[in-house]
C-alpha cells in the first residue's frame, strides 16, 4: 500500500506590472500572488493565486485558507474530485487561494499520468484561439507606447467604460486594424445608449463586448443581448458553475477565469455547461505568473476567444515554458500544465 | 513524426438472455450488439454497440454507419474531441453504433496513458453505488425465481406499467426487505393515479420512480415531480446532452446510458451538467457485454444509482474483468475500461 501523502507549501510573491493597470474602478502597479507547490511521491506540481486586491483576497486570506487544509488526509492525488470538493468545503469564498491549489493538484497528476492537461481533456492544441493583447484606459501617448507593444499580437482588448470610449476605440483605430474586444466592466448604465455605442463600435471592427453592463442589470442584460450585432460576454456576472444558468439566456457568452471559479476543474465543468447551453466561451486571466496562464491555455483549445496575456504584462514572471507564435499560446507536450519555475529556490 | 494511423474494426454478436426480456411494449430472447476494436500502435481498444430492436438500431444499420468512418485521418487518439465530433457528424443517429467507437478510443486511451478512466476523471472507485438488480414483468412463479438469482443484490429495480404493479411489488415484499427502484417506462398515463400509487410505492419501500409517465406528457411531468414523495427519473426523456435543459425541472434526475448518448465522453459531460443543474444521476445500460457495463461504470462512481446488471443477464459474455462485490462493481486499476476478451479471436 502507498503511504505517500499529499504536501502542499505556498509562498506570497508580488507580481510587478509593466504599466500601471487602470480599470474603470481603481489602478495599480503591483498584483499579490500565492505560488503554491503540491508534492506527492518524488513530483511537483507548481500553483498560483492571483489576487488583485478588489475582488477582496490577499496575501493574509490566501496564506489563512492554505493553512487551513489538512491535505495529508489524501495519499492518493488521482481522487481530484474528492479532494477537491475538500478544499471548496473548508471556507466559502477564497476562490483564487482554491485555484492555486486546484492548478498545483492538476500539474502533479498530468506529470503523474505522463500527460499535458490539453491531452488528457481529448483537446487539439493547434484549435489555440489567438490571444487578445490588453490596452488598459489611459492617455493617448501611452496608448500608442502600449499599441507599439502589442505588435505580434492578431486581436487586441480595449478596456472601455469612461467618458472616452469613442475616443479610445478611434486612436486605436488610426494606428491599427486589427479586431478589437472591447471590456466595459459594467461601466454602461442605459440600455439604448449602450446599444448604440455597440452598433457603432461593430462599424469599428469590433467582435466583442465584455460585461457592458452592472451584472446586476439582468433584465436589460437580456435585453441588450437580443438586440446586440455583436456578441455580449459576462465576466462580473459569473463566477461559478452554479452562475452559468443563471447568465444563460442573458448574454451570448461567457469568460471562465481560474481564479474567480476555484481553478481547472471547475473551468472545465463550466466549458462543458457552456457548449450544453449554446454560449460562447473566452478563456480570460488575472494579471498572472506564467503558471496561472499555463493552466488556463490547458482549456483554451476548445474555447472561442482566448484572453490570456496576464504573464505578458509583468516584469518579474517567475516561471518559464509558455511559448507565444504569431499570437497564439503554442502549447507544448510537457506534462501537467507545461511551465517550470526559473529560480528553483522558490 | 508519428506516422501510426488509428484503425477499426467490428463485428456483428448476438448476446443470448439468460430469462425472456419483458418490457411494458415488448419481450425477447436475444439481443444484437456490435463489437468493435481499435488499435494504434500496437495497443487495442474495446466497444460496443448494444442494439435491443425498439430502438432502431441493428446490425445492419451499424455496420453501414461504421463503414462510412474514415479513421484512419487521425494519427493522434489523443485528440478525442475532434474524433468524436468527426464521428457525431457523419450522419445523425446511430447513437449505439457512435458509442462503440467512443468506448473502443476511449479504452485505447486509457491504455496508452496507463490510467483507468475512473482515475483520468479523478473518481473515487470507493463511491460506486450498489448495482440494481432488474426484475421483469412476468409470472409470480418467473418472478420468485429471479429473486433467488438477485440474492447477491442490494438493490433491486422492477420493470412497472401494466396492470398489475401492486401485485408485482406485493409479491416482492412477501420475499425481500431490499429497496426498489421502478422503472415504468411511460407506462401510466394519468397523473393523479401516478401519485397515488408513488406515494403507495414509498410506504412499501420503493426510493424512485424512473419515467412514470410518456416522455411527451412535460407538463404532467413537473407536476407529478413537485408533488411525489419519491425522486423521479428521466430515461426515455433524455437521449443526449441538448436533451438535460429540457428535463430540468421536469424530472428529479435522469438515466445516463452510453447506447443512447453515444458514449463515455456525451455520459461524462451529461453528468457534469446534471451536477450544475442539481439532477441526480442514475447510471443505466441496455442488455451488454461486459464491455459496455465497464465503461458504464467507469463513470458510476460520481453517480447516486448504478443501474449495470445488463451483463448479468446474458449467457455468452465475450468479456471478463468486471468485479461484482456485494452488490457493488469493483473497478480495477487495468488501464482504459478495465476488460479484456475472454476469447482473444474475436
Amino acid at each position: 500500500m502507498n503511504r505517500q501523502r499529499l504536501a502542499l507549501r505556498f509562498k506570497p510573491y508580488h507580481l510587478q506590472l509593466k504599466n500601471t493597470f487602470t480599470l474603470a474602478r481603481s489602478s495599480r502597479t503591483t498584483t499579490p500572488v500565492m505560488l503554491t507547490e503540491m508534492e506527492y511521491n518524488g513530483l511537483t506540481g507548481y500553483g498560483e493565486a492571483s489576487m488583485p486586491p478588489y475582488l477582496g483576497e490577499s496575501h493574509e486570506t490566501a496564506a489563512q485558507f492554505l493553512s487551513l487544509l489538512k491535505l495529508d488526509q489524501f495519499n492518493d492525488p488521482a481522487q481530484l474530485e474528492n479532494i477537491l470538493d475538500y478544499v471548496d468545503g473548508v471556507a466559502p469564498g477564497n476562490c483564487a487561494a482554491k485555484a492555486s491549489v486546484d492548478i498545483a493538484l492538476h500539474d502533479l497528476l498530468g506529470k503523474m499520468m505522463g500527460q499535458a492537461w490539453y491531452q488528457i481533456w481529448g483537446y487539439d492544441r493547434t484549435l489555440m484561439p489567438p490571444t487578445s493583447f490588453t490596452i488598459g484606459l489611459d492617455t493617448e501617448a501611452v496608448v500608442r507606447q502600449k499599441l507599439r507593444d502589442a505588435a505580434p499580437y492578431k486581436i487586441l482588448k480595449v478596456k472601455l467604460g469612461r467618458d472616452n470610449d469613442r475616443e479610445m476605440i478611434e486612436t486605436i483605430r488610426s494606428m491599427t486594424d486589427l479586431p478589437i474586444c472591447v471590456d466595459v466592466n459594467q461601466g454602461w448604465s442605459d440600455r439604448q445608449q449602450a446599444l448604440d455605442l455597440i452598433f457603432w463600435l461593430k462599424e469599428h471592427g469590433v467582435v466583442l463586448v465584455e460585461q457592458p453592463m452592472p451584472k446586476t442589470a439582468i433584465d436589460d442584460m437580456a435585453w441588450l443581448t437580443q438586440h446586440s450585432p455583436l456578441p455580449t460576454v459576462a465576466d462580473e456576472a459569473l463566477q461559478r458553475l452554479e452562475d452559468v444558468k443563471k447568465v444563460h439566456g442573458v448574454y451570448s457568452g461567457i469568460n471562465i477565469k481560474l481564479m474567480k471559479c476555484t481553478g481547472m476543474r471547475e473551468a472545465h465543468k463550466i466549458m462543458t455547461l457552456a457548449e450544453a447551453l449554446d454560449l460562447k466561451v473566452m478563456m480570460g486571466c488575472m494579471t498572472e505568473t506564467s503558471c496561472g496562464i499555463a493552466a488556463a491555455a490547458q482549456l483554451s483549445p476548445r474555447a472561442d476567444w482566448a484572453d490570456l496575456d496576464g504573464n505578458l504584462l509583468i516584469t518579474n514572471d517567475p516561471f518559464e515554458g509558455l511559448k507565444l507564435i504569431d499570437g497564439k499560446i503554442v502549447l507544448n507536450n510537457h506534462p501537467g500544465i507545461g511551465i517550470k519555475p526559473r529560480d528553483l529556490s522558490i
